[in-house]
């Protein structure tokens, strides 16, 4: 597989943009690809984080009315211990105070490994080139280790290396609505030792405890000063002789660890014996695995190839390892959206896992089993008597949006957690999960819709809510939120109906009785689906068709995302989407009326601005169905390219992590054609100019798929799975073989 | 006329109330009636305005998306010369260190003076009368006078009285989003003298200077402790001899003296040749001109007088003294709403000055025009090209609402105040007004909303606005608004083709072409009226009528305010009102189809919680109209008693100066039955149960119409005045008498 390189790359702007594509994360441990020795510059600003360690803080509300959530959420920036500076003849060694003549930067991602080179020229004509290899280990989860070697060219004499423990100071601000725009200031240093290099920090308000410890493999003088740890040394350095260095930081935490403190020295005496040669044998080990089962080949286009790669890569490492934590819209990859985690795991994320990591997928689904209790609160506090309210943000559970037209008002969150329980089922046939866990929350958080519904004598409302699209918000009748609505209330009837023995326990704890049932079934056959004769497409809302078209190509491109540089009211009462809506619950339903889809399309494709990054792989998706081949691989590719290209501008803030998944989803539901239902996946997979030969596995009631697309469509099982394959209901034991499904009109656009 | 006593109440509670009550203003300087010497207690906040005199602040929101305002504004509470303690052997006497054994408040209208009279008890058993008269000077606009007497029952000995100008603390916070809630610091000292005993301040942010001097009637030791100057004096007081002294504060100001230095100067000069005696009986000569013209004569039910006397004149002396200033939500009485200026002003506050005082109605009126330009930024910050936006909420013209959807979602504004320039026009004739001034108003108003609509090939629609009821917002086709939006676009047109010659030069500045005047005609035309034939009503808005029905009997009475325990999300999905608002626009525009008046009525009246106190006084002149006397006189009742009884549990944060215009227009739109329209002033007198008999005079097209309603109805005029009485049209000049009409069916459920 390819590396991915991205070199020269020196202006502030395309480092901060580096960080995030050189971030690097184990699920639960995640640090940015900063440089060891710094900038030197105001930019500065190392972050660390660990998944669901956060702290909270207070909102302030102008007007602070009923119900607002009264306390922010964050992802804290733990203690940072990823400075070394170099000192030549005082100066240290940084973009700042030298002239870079080169710097090569590699991800490689069979080893879970970054690579920095840079070669610098001091003001003094002196040049030495830097190289970083860092990892945040896979095998142990706490351990973040860099190698430094610092060769010299043409100096002779002595360098003082000064290496930190210390609180990561943020140097930088911008205004930007979708950053965290509060206090800074989280922590309180509780421990600090010279002698074993640890620093102890607590949160100010959620009393959380990470506990940092830094160790070198060579001996430093260590001091402590204004709370930092530094541990200087001096070295001789010539252009024989260079200085090699490996430092190695342990994060353990009251959130994971019964005991931090005991499970640091357990990890320090482990890692004192462990070379950091051998770590990278360790983490080629877990990504030979991974790559093994995941890895998606597309001989014909490497750099395709390299970009769904790397997407699946950082997916994997941004979360699911725990039933405790999610993965926050950033990963753990910065700072963006405050580290908070969204419906984007549900409908972005989890299909990626469902298809290759079930375990993981059930992880995600069972932190949202754990919050229960606060989304209970939720539903209580939004007026409503019964079931719960799944947040719209939130890192411990409790609702954090203090904006509710595009926060608390999004209700469709509940049945998207509700359609992603049944997709796991589907193909996992995990009957376990949802006895315990799956039908609770199928019923509760049926039950607070149930609630929110207003029968007009003809059909059911559902009355000022905000659908997926964030430029139109507190609408009534959303027609994906009573979509999924309906497809969710079904799926209670069918369960209840199916399984009445297995559910018996949890029926009985949650006091489901059958008139309940028979009311969500009432719901879901009468709940209203705005519909359009005349232009034969589903209306986004009740009012959308009422209001004024915006003219985007009179736009300038400066002006975009919309939602920087016009009022909300400006947006929400005209025709102009940031992502799609009426089209996702048409993608995720796989709905089949190829007409009313296709004019479904049209009409939102063309008034659409993706704006946010939830969008392209949505269209993609349903373009490829609708054989809009040249439209779909745009989007495609688009997606593929979203933060390697800086393409929403906020790479910076780090990872489109739910882009991410969309960029899996774009390739299976896309060109595989793949549909997860009940009784068979569905495969039907497209060969494109672009994409002629592909293979990849994917998991499906608990066995493996293998599908290669070359010449021939061959698929290959170990054991029986039924397929539909081109519209052929199949039980596969062995290989199959048939014609590929190649595409006809085919102009690229784009490259 | 009677005067307004309110006895013994000493609870904190009362006590906050009563400042309110007891608050007097001039239109320029206002303050609360605080005791002069104290409570001893937290919750003393002195606090004093002058009209207009703010500091800017930055707002902050969580998600700052674009176009929200930046910056608050807020009256700023000045410095506050009004505490003098009476220290009896080192303890103050106040109710927190005495027994109170009686106090006796008296307002008295007709002198603009009020009157305390406490009855102390010390824990020595020493007893003391303390009696204070406070005036705001209606002669000299920048002075304050108090004047106290200190009697002793049984003490012998020495008092030492301390007498201050200091800033003024917050002692107490309340977390209700009708009051700020920001920061308190917003002055700075610039200039302090112990000799000349003032302090000058300046605003932190807005520049603008108070310069506030205090005098004494006998000499004093003065001292500056803490920015603070202590004028201190040592008494022997017995039985026989008690302390009387008097203070005058004077504020002048950079926002309305060029030299404010020397305007202080010049007004200390000539108070201090002014006995406090003399002070009153100018009060008195004001007063006396003031009634004379403005007074409402019940004679059959005093309690009523009493109560709308009050009102009015507490509404007078809010403001309208000036072009450059306006009333706010709270005139001068208190903090609420941050001292800002609402379309109170022009819906509920100006019919009143129209009828009484037009001179102080076009002032208002003026304040507009002086902040265009403001106006003309935020629509453009709205996302409009062309026109202006007039602010929901503001002090220097600047939008300061911090919360959109019950804020500048409010488009209505501008056709509120386009409707009362031609209200301002029918009831003056003051052509020169429209020609320099409100005609380009009309215009740039409509301009703004023209941008806004959107046709759709057969009405004009106009989306995603908030009507005055703010249980519902953002909403598309508010009635209300559609309805003033009609209204306002004809009468451009109908001054356009009347006054042409007049208007040319306007017309020019304006660059207004008659293709435009016809657009307006033709949205006035098309613009879209939501209707519904089976209840016969108008519907609120597009959306109305599909929501759920809130059970309002079904709430405890507890949870009212709405607004302070139910989430927005919550109400604005349910059919339920805070206030007035399809009734609003029936009213304001005299809707004269009885039946559909009469349904929508009855519709809306049920759902509506009256949790504004803009509300009731519209339902009570509809009432009237409709017959519904029982109901009328209940609202009506109400509403003259709003502050009186704190029956919106909020009078501590200020009078509700809009519900006081609210019970001028009740009594003189509901029980005198008067219109106001270009022809004729339309007068329908009503003889209720409990109001069989009054009198009052109102202006109309300059001149003086006198009504008297007793066992007849007599109307006089010295010229020549055309009206419709009765439906019957006369030319008056001298004196008409009629059969009163009386109300036949009359059961109180109050009182």
């Amino acid at each position: 597989m390819n590396k991915l390189y991205r070199n020269n790359r020196v202006t502030k702007e395309e480092l901060l943009v580096d960080e995030t594509i050189y971030s690097q994360a184990n699920g639960f441990l995640g640090t940015r690809g900063t440089f060891i020795e710094g900038y030197g510059e105001d930019f500065e600003y190392n972050q660390t984080y660990l998944n669901g360690f956060y702290d909270k803080y207070n909102y302030f509300y102008e007007e602070n009315l009923f119900g607002f959530p009264q306390m922010g959420q964050k992802l804290v920036n733990l203690i940072d211990g990823q400075k070394i500076i170099f000192l030549v003849e005082g100066i240290p060694l940084n973009i700042n105070n030298c002239e870079v003549i080169s710097l090569i930067r590699e991800y490689d991602l069979e080893k879970g490994l970054t690579i920095r080179k840079i070669h610098y020229r001091t003001k003094q004509n002196y040049e030495f080139i830097l190289t970083e290899r860092k990892l945040v280990s896979t095998k142990i989860k706490e351990l973040i280790a860099v190698e430094v070697l610092l060769e010299s060219i043409n100096y002779n004499g002595t360098i003082t290396v000064k290496s930190y423990l210390e609180e990561s100071i943020k140097k930088h601000l911008e205004n930007d609505p979708r950053l965290y725009g509060g206090e800074n200031q989280s922590l309180n240093i509780v421990g600090i030792s010279k002698k074993d290099s640890f620093i102890t920090v607590k949160t100010l308000r959620s009393n959380l405890i990470v506990h940092t410890k830094m160790i070198h493999n060579t001996l430093f003088k260590t001091s402590v000063v204004n709370q930092k740890i530094i541990a200087e040394k001096e070295y001789l350095i010539s252009p024989k002789k260079g200085i090699k260095l490996d430092k190695y930081l342990i994060y353990t935490s009251s959130l994971y660890h019964e005991n931090y403190l005991k499970k640091s020295e357990e990890i320090s005496k482990k890692v004192a014996e462990i070379s950091f040669e051998k770590l990278i044998e360790k983490q080629k080990n877990y990504y030979n695995d991974f790559w093994k089962k995941l890895e998606i080949k597309i001989p014909n286009n490497k750099y395709l190839e390299l970009l769904i790669n790397y997407n699946i890569y950082q997916l994997n490492s941004s979360g699911g390892e725990s039933e405790y934590h999610n993965i926050s819209a950033k990963g753990l990859s910065g700072e963006g959206y405050e580290g908070h985690y969204f419906w984007d795991t549900e409908i972005y994320m989890i299909p990626f896992f469902i298809l290759t990591n079930p375990l993981k997928a059930r992880n995600l689904l069972m932190y949202r089993f754990h919050t229960m209790e606060q989304a209970r609160v939720e539903a209580r506090n939004l007026g409503y008597d019964k079931g719960v309210k799944f947040p719209w943000r939130t890192i411990n559970g409790e609702e954090a949006s203090p904006y509710y037209p595009a926060g608390s008002a999004q209700f469709h969150i509940n049945s998207d957690i509700a359609y992603t329980i049944i997709k796991y089922f589907e193909a996992t046939n995990d009957l376990d999960f949802i006895i315990r866990y799956g039908f609770e929350m199928l019923v509760e958080t049926a039950r607070f819709l149930k609630e929110a519904v207003n029968f007009n004598g003809q059909y059911y409302h559902l009355n000022g809510v905000t659908g997926p699209d964030e430029y139109t918000t507190v609408v009534d009748d959303n027609y994906y939120t009573n979509q999924l609505l309906k497809y969710h209330f079904e799926y209670v009837e069918t369960l209840y109906g199916k399984y009445t023995q297995e559910l018996s326990e949890v029926i009985k704890k949650i006091k489901l009785i059958e008139d309940e049932v028979l009311c969500f079934k009432e719901i879901a056959k009468k709940i209203y689906l705005p519909f359009d004769e005349n232009l034969n497409i589903f209306i986004q809302d009740a009012s959308f068709l009422n209001k004024k078209k915006l003219d985007l190509t009179k736009i300038p491109s400066n002006k975009f995302p919309l939602l920087m540089h016009f009022h909300p009211l400006f947006l929400y009462k005209h025709q102009v989407l940031k992502q799609a809506d009426t089209m996702l619950s048409m993608m995720l339903l796989d709905y089949d009326n190829e007409k009313i889809l296709n004019d479904s399309f049209d009409y939102y494709e063309s008034i659409t601005t993706h704006d946010s990054s939830l969008s392209k792989c949505v269209y993609s998706i349903l373009a490829f169905k609708l054989k809009k081949y040249d439209l779909a691989n745009d989007f495609f590719e688009n997606v593929l390219e979203t933060d390697l290209l800086n393409s929403q501008k906020n790479t910076s803030h780090g990872l489109h992590v739910a882009n991410m998944g969309g960029s899996y989803i774009g390739f299976v539901y896309g060109i595989v054609g793949l549909r997860i239902k009940e009784n068979y996946l569905v495969l039907n997979p497209l060969s494109t100019e672009k994409i002629s030969s592909y293979e990849l596995n994917v998991q499906y009631k608990g066995k493996n798929v293998n599908i290669i697309a070359e010449k021939k469509l061959i698929i290959t099982t170990k054991e029986t799975v039924k397929l539909k394959v081109y519209g052929k209901e199949i039980k596969l034991n062995g290989r199959y073989q048939t014609t590929l499904k190649k595409t006809t009109v085919f102009n690229f656009s784009k490259k």
